[in-house]
């Protein structure tokens, strides 16, 4: 599969890598078509990585995810108008953080969430919000968190099929649907323990696995 | 040990109920010294319950829980009186859930939390917050959760001492303790995702458990 990376921070570096390793054709994104770390990267990770603008990302593949901080993408996705990602799947794996004084907030949340910001901004896109409650290392390891659940949410149950098969491949077993991208509340306010707990183990390798019982 | 239950919902039914079952005695308040739903509640558990006002519950013995609605135990506080509950360890388990046209969301978040405003409003008590990510029947029996983890939080490392030791007797295995009582941001905010597993399931009986890997 063709799959593009807006972004080139360690959130889009590694899942572009993963996915390069998976087989597939990636195309890291950045604001110019020759950004430093998108060169470095596709340098290493080897013929099937290009590096391009944005828009030449998400326009690359049937599927783009969103690896920028925080809001960022939002200011992205302006300058890249609407019809951008028509009718493609956008993944959405990033949080709305907010630093002050070393105490983390979210930008957006409660009543809203930054994947349903995402699927406002661009309407014609089919988003798909995953993997930000885990560190990116886990996202493409699994076990390296101790195997914990995956959530997803989207209003387009196609794009959510298509996303789940990919997530199965990076050996992701437990995978639940939450619904449409409301949900996505649900999952990006999951930062604020994410960000105590990491806080307490001193290392980003764990997840939350939902239990059940009688 | 006698324990004070400021409520006379399903929750603090729930957990008066266990704690008599466990031998201590329980006092349940309510606005008023004769309410009904506590009476009832008293005639059903036996001997060791009783109950009288909120503030008789809370002044009952060395630990009380708040079992009420949202934020409604912020107004309650105000009658109380700021010395209410001096030296005592006062438990959290309620969330400042709102419901409007079917969609919830939290009056207090992100840079704020109920933890932290009932903390505020009795400031010579020993808030310690947990139970709040599960279901009542859940509380009081882990394993009807799928023995999800817990977690706790509050200033003061004696309350929450005391008040693992208490979880312990419910059958809780996992206690993580968070930090100090603004990380109840991390826990409430969960509602999000726990609202909308429970719509998924059909059933309140999961919970969140905490996975680490490599």
């Amino acid at each position: 599969m063709k799959i593009g990376i807006l972004g080139t921070g360690m959130v889009g570096e590694t899942l572009g890598t993963k996915f390069v390793q998976l087989g597939h054709q990636v195309k890291m994104g950045s604001r110019t078509a020759n950004n430093e770390a998108a060169a470095k990267w596709v340098k290493v990770a080897g013929s099937n990585a290009s590096q391009g603008t944005f828009s030449d990302a998400a326009n690359f593949g049937e599927m783009a995810f969103v690896c920028l901080k925080g809001a960022v993408f939002l200011d992205v996705a302006k300058t890249l108008g609407p019809t951008v990602c028509a009718g493609k799947v956008l993944v959405d794996v990033s949080n709305p953080l907010e630093f002050s004084n070393g105490t983390m907030s979210l930008s957006i949340c409660n009543s809203n969430s930054l994947g349903e910001e995402v699927q406002k901004a661009l309407p014609s896109a089919k988003v798909v919000k995953t993997l930000n409650t885990v560190n990116c290392e886990v996202m493409v390891e699994p076990a390296k968190g101790g195997d914990p659940s995956m959530f997803l949410c989207g209003n387009d149950a196609d794009a959510k099929k298509k996303v789940t098969e990919l997530l199965k491949t990076l050996g992701w077993r437990d995978i639940i649907d939450l619904g449409d991208i409301t949900k996505s509340r649900g999952t990006e306010t999951m930062m604020h323990i994410w960000m105590n707990l990491f806080g307490l183990f001193g290392n980003p390798h764990f997840g939350f696995k939902v239990v059940r019982g009688s």
